[in-house]
């Protein structure tokens, strides 16, 4: 039997990732701009779609009331019925953030909704300043999501600061991570350079050979400034699409190929990065 | 009490990152070199002086044989004599890459040298490539190691795809990662761009909050290319020093604070890196 080319792809896959711009209150204009940006990329042929956190809510609240009231639940709530909806029509899967009403708990939750309805929900494990006094942390871990092309993870925002999300995903069976985000600029950021969010990603895309889609927000919300710049990382690490715009809405596409991401974890005849770690000597 | 200003330094300390070029097999040579490199160093001020990794013997071997004609022992071998004589005179701390002999076993060890001896040692932990024809793999897990100027981590070139290993080192209270290393081409390098190993040791600076300083060697040996690049990060995860030139030998200085990496591990009212681990979360 002759060996199977390395460059046959075996599980290709067209992602977009979504930069838009949500407004905090602003519901259900935030919905329709969701359908939107999903309706033009699947359009344009992509597969998986990935859109910002807390994309329906928005994300600076003036109060727990006002988190509560812009949130709805998982299982029957207006923003997963409405993606729900999407990808059953479009036949596409769909992972997006949103304030999540779970009896009197708030979380900052993801959906990962497919072609046959609602998949699971992925909650914040980090949770950044002022979430604080909103949300409840993660309760769930990091699940991860069997599709036909891979196994999808999901991280959101601040999660990404702790390269243990990527490697819990990763150890768990995740090619591609998509991370719903709303980053803000940090102190010490070199303006020359792309937002060390972006290095972050390609960091831990290149340490665990996964691929990335970070879908970041941009605009401006009650004096807090977000940096846009979202990005599709290749299992290298290097950007395959991106880093978008640091303040215009954008969708990026990029055709990726999950299986080869796994393939390309055995670096040579010794080295499989996952394999590798040494759980003993991280105490 | 009024406040201590944020701007007063607490523990500020000058460190040299050498990179050089050693040559398989001229062990003297390479030898004196580093002596030569850690003079110049000490001479414009340097109090904290990292060496590339396997510096003394050299990196491609030919052989189990040749590996072991080239260790030496960590208690009384030469290359720790000679850096330990060196500290002492100079008044400075050494952490430097040799291959070390320990019975009949080898590892691919750096020694931790101050003004008054011997400090320890770390033995590399993820041995990378044909490495794992020679070497043991490290035994003794991340060490840290108590200066006057704050705490120091210690790591080997592959053992930086690891983010676990910077993370294990800043738990324990490092505040400086020395990482001596012997970078090679990587698959998927984006020629336009830093090395991929930069943005790892970026990256992990960021996400700790610690200062790095990753020390390459230059130069070819037996087909094999070195890609220098060597690099001090501020506890930012930008640069400092360098990165250097990607093939001639170099000596970057950077004057750090060893106190301020750990102050900085606190972003807000709700947020420090390490305290917000969730170790639940990562299984």
């Amino acid at each position: 039997m002759s060996e199977i080319k390395d460059s046959l792809p075996v599980s290709p896959v067209k992602v977009a990732c979504c930069q838009l711009a949500p407004k905090v209150g602003y519901k259900q204009n935030n919905l329709d701009k969701t359908a939107d940006f999903i309706l033009r990329a699947a359009k344009d042929g992509a597969q998986i779609i990935v859109l910002p956190e807390l994309c329906s809510s928005g994300y600076v609240f003036e109060s727990r009331a006002e988190a509560a009231s812009l949130a709805d639940a998982y299982d029957d709530g207006e923003t997963t019925t409405l993606w729900q909806g999407l990808a059953k029509d479009l036949g596409v899967y769909i992972v997006g953030g949103f304030a999540e009403r779970s009896a009197a708990t708030l979380f900052n939750s993801a959906a990962v909704i497919g072609p046959r309805g609602r998949m699971g929900l992925f909650r914040k494990v980090h949770l950044w300043g002022d979430e604080n006094l909103f949300f409840s942390p993660g309760d769930l871990g990091f699940p991860v999501f069997a599709t036909e092309f891979g196994t999808i993870g999901v991280g959101i925002c601040y999660d990404g600061w702790f390269p243990e999300f990527y490697r819990t995903c990763a150890r768990k069976g995740a090619e591609l991570i998509c991370v719903p985000t709303n980053w803000v600029p940090i102190p010490g950021q070199d303006p020359k350079r792309e937002a060390m969010a972006n290095i972050l990603t390609m960091a831990s895309a290149h340490s665990n050979s996964i691929y990335i889609v970070a879908a970041d927000r941009v605009g401006m919300e009650r004096g807090q400034l977000f940096i846009g710049q979202s990005l599709i990382t290749g299992y290298t690490g290097w950007p395959v699409a991106g880093p978008a715009s640091p303040n215009e809405e954008q969708i990026l596409m990029a055709d990726i190929d999950m299986a080869s991401a796994r393939k390309a974890r055995r670096w040579n005849d010794f080295n499989e990065v996952l394999r590798d770690c040494r759980p003993d000597a991280y105490r």
